[in-house]
């Protein structure tokens, strides 16, 4: 039976990424090795690699005041890595707190400097994106996560200020067109839109580097990272190619443009639903609702029904519906490689459901 | 025609491996994903990483005072992060000097306590291990670089003292048996015997954590990883898979006994026929050549016929057989994967060219 994977990650990759990167274990373009086992410093991979970091630049429209680096670690590892490196012990940075991911980069940054929590969509549980609220202008950046896979919300507007933004964009990087220029370093943990997992996209601007007064350990240091194109030490070279080959699929998908296009049809069609079905409704509030994570829940009376109605996903061959513990209910991951007629087919067990319990 | 992989690393894997992780790519156990898009804490990846763990603690015979944990960042990143989780500002620990992955190693743990370099064969162009030396029965530990794949070297024999070893194994990792006991720590970027670049195990005796004061970030603690078995945060899930894959085979070949017999007999093959071949020498002291990596140059007077022999082998298929610009000449990479059938095309190359230029 055809799978459709509705996992928030590592998540769904195109197929013809998938079925290139299979052969590429066996034989990567032909020179009677796997990509597993070339050096990289080889000109196979270095071209990968080139290729990579241009597609970052392409997709983006990336100016050359800025750097990118691919690196380990994923976000987790940023949360600590962004403030040693861009917030002096002295200095303040503000934080919006809009989720679990926001509250552990809270968490980590303490240890660098002083940390204003600026907003909190805490005691509604997350279900919303703050808005209008103050960054006193001497934040050194502010911090954003500007997409709750857990809770289901996402900015679809930045706030207004001159400070720069801070993001981690783990789920929704690429997705959809950004302007790079209000964001002084976005990161990326790649295994929603952009690869497997393994590997961390990095964009800097440059001027934001340089400013603390700590020493920073070597594989700490985004300088280091930049100077030496993601080489400074062995880079995660299959992550790297998957990453490499998943943004060539998007380029030839319309780009940041196409992909959002693409997103708000499939995230259309399963809110609709949602909104339509008696039986279910949404978590997030409506004008913050993710286009990559839907989140909802039994209609109230109906909550006895849930694992019934997880198993009917599970029958139609639907993978990873059920909700993350702390929201409960479901949610549906639609990453850029979901193809429409995933949606279709869960919107059907829906709608089945609705017609045989209703 | 048929490559012999010699490259230092990313390095040579089984090809049973590499045919088993490229099926994986395209459906995973045949549960209709890939193993690229599938959650780390679902049922299919969790047994990976449950037979992984099993597997180390097998082939080593680890007992349960160890730890484990799969990390990212290579070994580079466990320069500065062993020294950060075991070595307070006022204590030291000594440092044995065999190379520059020894020396990167000393640089790093510089910015955390004093340390104290006991050894160093740098003024030799690091051709020999160094013996005989003291080291402080206060050290909290003395570090080794197994294994020196630059310079050709490795330790046959440890040190004798109380002083529990802190090892960078990167490079002769699960190569051959190893007394565990001894080691407080163990680190070792997986892209050598282990599996693809992208992951690295470390392996921590629990008593030698907790000893410092300073704060760590949680990605930069080992306790943490220890207690969330690898899964704190997203893991870097295939090359975690594929260096299962690997251990699978190492254990199906005799486990670390029969690598190292495997391991030796393959080394003898090579290092008679540099010793026998007037046209060639070896760099690295005779009693501390590496199983692993022998690194060998023109004998002296055929300087010029460099060029001419490395030719000879790429016409052969054998890649990646020129020396580390530190050295120069060649260096034959012949880790676990590495069959019999490669050392001997590379033997008949070099009897080839004495025969035609001698």
């Amino acid at each position: 039976m055809k799978k459709h994977n509705f996992s928030a990650g590592p998540a769904i990759l195109p197929a013809s990424v998938l079925e290139e990167a299979a052969q590429a274990v066996r034989d990567f373009n032909g020179i009677g090795l796997s990509i597993l086992e070339i050096s990289h410093r080889s000109p196979s991979f270095s071209a990968v690699l080139e290729e990579a970091d241009e597609l970052v630049r392409e997709l983006l429209g990336l100016s050359d005041d800025y750097g990118l680096a691919w690196l380990t670690g994923g976000a987790s590892t940023q949360f600590f890595m962004a403030p040693m490196n861009l917030l002096d012990d002295d200095k303040m940075a503000a934080y919006a707190d809009t989720g679990s991911w926001s509250a552990k980069a809270i968490k980590e940054a303490r240890n660098f400097g002083a940390v204003e929590v600026v907003a909190s969509s805490k005691p509604q549980n997350y279900a919303y994106i703050p808005k209008q609220y103050e960054i006193p202008a001497h934040a050194q950046y502010l911090h954003l996560t500007s997409n709750n896979t857990i809770f289901g919300t996402q900015y679809h507007s930045w706030p207004e200020t001159n400070v720069p933004f801070v993001a981690d964009m783990s789920s929704d990087m690429f997705s959809r067109p950004v302007d790079v220029n209000r964001f002084g370093l976005i990161y990326a943990g790649a295994q929603k839109n952009l690869g497997p997992a393994g590997v961390t996209l990095v964009i800097v601007r440059k001027d934001m580097l340089g400013r603390v007064s700590r020493k920073l350990p070597s594989m700490l240091d985004y300088r280091i990272h930049l100077e030496n194109g993601s080489t400074y030490n062995t880079p995660p070279v299959f992550p790297i190619y998957v990453s490499m080959l998943t943004m060539r699929w998007i380029k030839a998908n319309g780009g940041l443009q196409g992909m959002a296009r693409h997103n708000e049809a499939k995230a259309k069609a399963l809110y609709d639903e949602i909104d339509a079905n008696p039986m279910f409704r949404g978590v997030a509030a409506k004008e913050d609702r993710s286009l990559m994570n839907a989140t909802f829940v039994m209609a109230e009376g109906k909550e006895e029904m849930a694992p019934a109605f997880l198993q009917a996903t599970k029958d139609a061959g639907c993978v990873d519906v059920k909700g993350h513990r702390s929201v409960g209910g479901f949610r549906a991951s639609i990453y850029n490689a979901m193809a429409p007629e995933s949606i279709g087919v869960l919107v059907s067990v829906m709608q089945d459901f609705a017609q045989k319990n209703g």
